[in-house]
């Protein structure tokens, strides 16, 4: 067993807001790794996407979600002046993060 | 001294919205493991609770921080569809983060 | 090489509200770790502090990234009652996170 594995999983997007679950990837690449117990540090390389931890059962939440987000944080409209357009997805991914850290124990993540 | 030690901490909260101090908790597992150096990995199993580092040292910012929160992003208002209606919940979660990382040396978290 | 090392870096601000990069300072010390392969782990250890990770090629994505965080949650006007007068830099700071994590990878931040 290694003391560290590092893994990259490519996620895709299809829409321009858009709650991508890849909960099942990671559970993949932990199991090859055979640890057992440990930190699971996941970290995103765009810094227009942010990461969450949501147990993604109802569609609701995830819309409720992005509902929300667009509402504080709209594309246009606030005034923003980065030319790529992109400034609110800057915005959103420094809220909700672009690092996650979870924990697993007898190779499950927690 | 254990490379690596999981703790559990059950922290009750007794409002809808609550910020609910653990520091001593977390302290009192550290000095149990032993540990001199490392980081310590918070990571909370709610996704409807998030995690944050304040000093909680006047009442007043815990206040303003839930007074805050409760004004951009209210249980109603903002057409919610999830019929749990703690879309709010998730959203905060999603937002304070559901995982912290906190340093220490000579036993003591940074 | 150490297995871990803390490092400390100053870091100042000259704005109330202001984003300063200091990616240089953190790769310095990565590299004096002689670290390869590894989780690097951000921790500030002031609470109207936050921390986030961006390229910051464009000045005009931080402007709206502050411009946005400002209008979102003022210094005044939203009711806040901590006599400081800077529950808005506390609040910030929750929402971007106090601390950021980033692997790397043949001695290099990914």
């Amino acid at each position: 067993m290694a003391r560290m594995a590092t893994y990259r999983i490519k996620v895709r997007s299809r829409e321009r807001e858009e709650l991508v679950e890849f909960t099942d990837e990671v559970r993949r690449r932990l199991r090859e790794s055979g640890a057992r117990e440990g930190v699971c540090v996941l970290y995103v390389r765009h810094t227009t996407a942010g990461l969450t931890v949501n147990e993604n059962a109802d569609p609701d939440v995830a819309r409720d979600m992005l509902h929300c987000l667009r509402t504080l944080i709209p594309q246009h409209g606030m005034g923003f002046r980065h030319g790529e357009q992109n400034s609110d997805a800057h915005i959103k991914a420094t809220l909700t993060g672009t690092s996650a850290t979870v924990p697993f124990e007898n190779g499950e993540l927690l």
